[in-house]
């Protein structure tokens, strides 16, 4: 499978990364918006332009996006989509159905396939989501995230004046999850099932109480949450939150019987070094996968409850039934 | 959809339960062996002769075949699969490419769908590991079952001179599981994975010595494991074991980065206070799945591993896309 990677950050090298390990993925090359020879990337594979990508249309399987769900992906996919299989990590929840929509439209039009949303959430956990709802109807879900770094809180926060630098922990509360777990179905806002640890390095001389009560009074960012604000060095910073790790729980409690006699518990977890780099390996399982279903015949705009678990695989059906089922 | 059990015992009532209370199914019957007039189904569907079930070819969507591995499923699915789209829980691991070259030859010449091997393990734990290996191919998984009745060991028991009844729980070891989810990658043979607690009830007279080694050192059984046999009385058997509970945990640790330098997570478990009505709730949304996969012309035997996610909710592609991606 070719593969080729458009946008170069973090979850870009994170496919750069799992296109490098996989056996039957040969990576192209890397697309950027930026001055191609100004990139060096960590495999050695070759950087071209953006504008450069339609001399590509015959020697790329499967384009994986890798820009932001904020304004990037928006725009980026339906228009690629028009020339490539492609995918992306779109995880704006609630836009989702309008994106889908338009990416649809193109996909379907050029004859070609476009996932978008994949990753863990959206992605691992949606499909957690709708097996534990398709097998257990009668209960409910929740969804817990953490312990990981927010890069949108952490971003916050440095947008604060006197602030240096910032890391931002989303921490699910364990009472909230015993709770669940215990299939006792509490309502929980987000609010009640998490905790917010920040770590701020301030400028010198700045009034760490105006810092903190800006931070605790935030609103939808922290107003709502049991928040922990914590001033350290740059240098603890760099030592001791440099990595991007993250994480969660979809877990579905329900009933069966009868009478609902009999509870059960299905969980799903996730505890992940690099939230980037976990991110890509699955988008490049889903790549292979919509290789897959293009050279069968298949077009139109995917997501991860549409894809057969067996084309994520580079086995054999013959394999997976022998060996995995 | 039209929904028929075929075979009446626990699973069998599971499924009708499943069936019961799933908006969109309409359970036509339970088919068995035994005479009709002596059994009485929990929600007063008809009951009719395995005999007779040619007469309802025209009238049932799905036939679920809720029959033992060992002797019932290797026939009675390829053959009901000629007449039906059919689902089973065949779970002989080592046998399945044979049931499915089987059942595959009836079902592909039938122009009917037979889904195979459906339920927890094999069924959704295989479609932990099958996706948690697609996403970290650099890594390892692991299966821990229980705790946990198994009906295997239990009956084991039951067949040594001077037992009255028993039953044998399956428990994971904490210290190895505690390990796997450390990234210790350790190597595990299934007896360092798992010890054995017995609940027994004796015979009056009965040699407890003698039952305790028996059962202690029985090849393949209990000689590999860890294993602790309680006496209990009757009353103690009935008051505190009557349950079917089950469970178990799928764990696969992986790294990512250009040198392994992130490790990763991924894990999967299931409590179960019934393990039956549980397969039961897996075999009902399968059953859905292949209605729909049916209804688009496709036929032949299918895994878990060949449906997609979202044929096995009753709810709409836009529907899932709003609300559960």
């Amino acid at each position: 499978m070719k593969l080729a990677i458009y946008g170069y950050g973090n979850l870009g090298r994170g496919v750069e990364c799992a296109a490098h390990h996989a056996a039957d993925v040969e990576l192209v090359g890397v697309f950027t918006r930026r001055a191609p020879e100004t990139l060096k990337t960590l495999t050695g594979v070759p950087v071209y332009s953006v504008n450069d990508i339609l001399d590509f249309k015959d020697k790329i399987d499967v384009l994986v996006i890798c820009g932001g769900s904020a304004t990037d992906l928006p725009e980026m996919t339906p228009a690629l989509a028009e020339h490539f299989n492609v995918l992306d990590s779109f995880d704006t929840h609630a836009a989702i159905p309008t994106h889908f929509a338009k990416v649809d439209k193109a996909a379907a039009a050029s004859g070609h396939i476009a996932l978008i949303s994949a990753g863990w959430d959206p992605g691992m956990f949606s499909l957690n989501r709708l097996y534990a709802s398709a097998i257990l109807p009668d209960g409910q879900d929740y969804t817990f995230w953490g312990r990981g770094v927010s890069q949108g809180h952490s971003d916050a926060i440095r947008r604060i004046d006197g602030v240096l630098d910032a890391r931002q922990y989303t921490v699910p509360i364990p009472e909230a999850m015993a709770a669940v777990r215990a299939g006792e179905n509490p309502t929980l806002t987000t609010g009640e099932k998490h905790k917010r640890e920040c770590y701020v390095v301030a400028k010198e001389g700045a009034d760490l109480c105006r810092i903190e009560n800006e931070i605790k009074t935030m609103p939808n960012y922290f107003a709502d949450y049991d928040t922990t604000v914590n001033f350290i060095s740059m240098e603890e910073l760099m030592r001791d939150h440099r990595g991007i790790p993250h994480g969660g729980n979809v877990i579905r409690t329900g009933v069966t019987g009868m009478n609902g006699e009999h509870k059960h518990v299905i969980e799903y977890s996730l505890k992940l070094d690099s939230n980037p780099e976990f991110t890509a390996s699955v988008l490049v399982a889903f790549a292979r996968a919509i290789n897959k279903m293009h050279s069968r015949g298949d077009a139109g705009c995917k997501t991860v409850f549409d894809v057969a678990p067996a084309d994520l695989s580079p086995l054999s059906p013959e394999e997976l039934r022998a060996h995995m089922l």
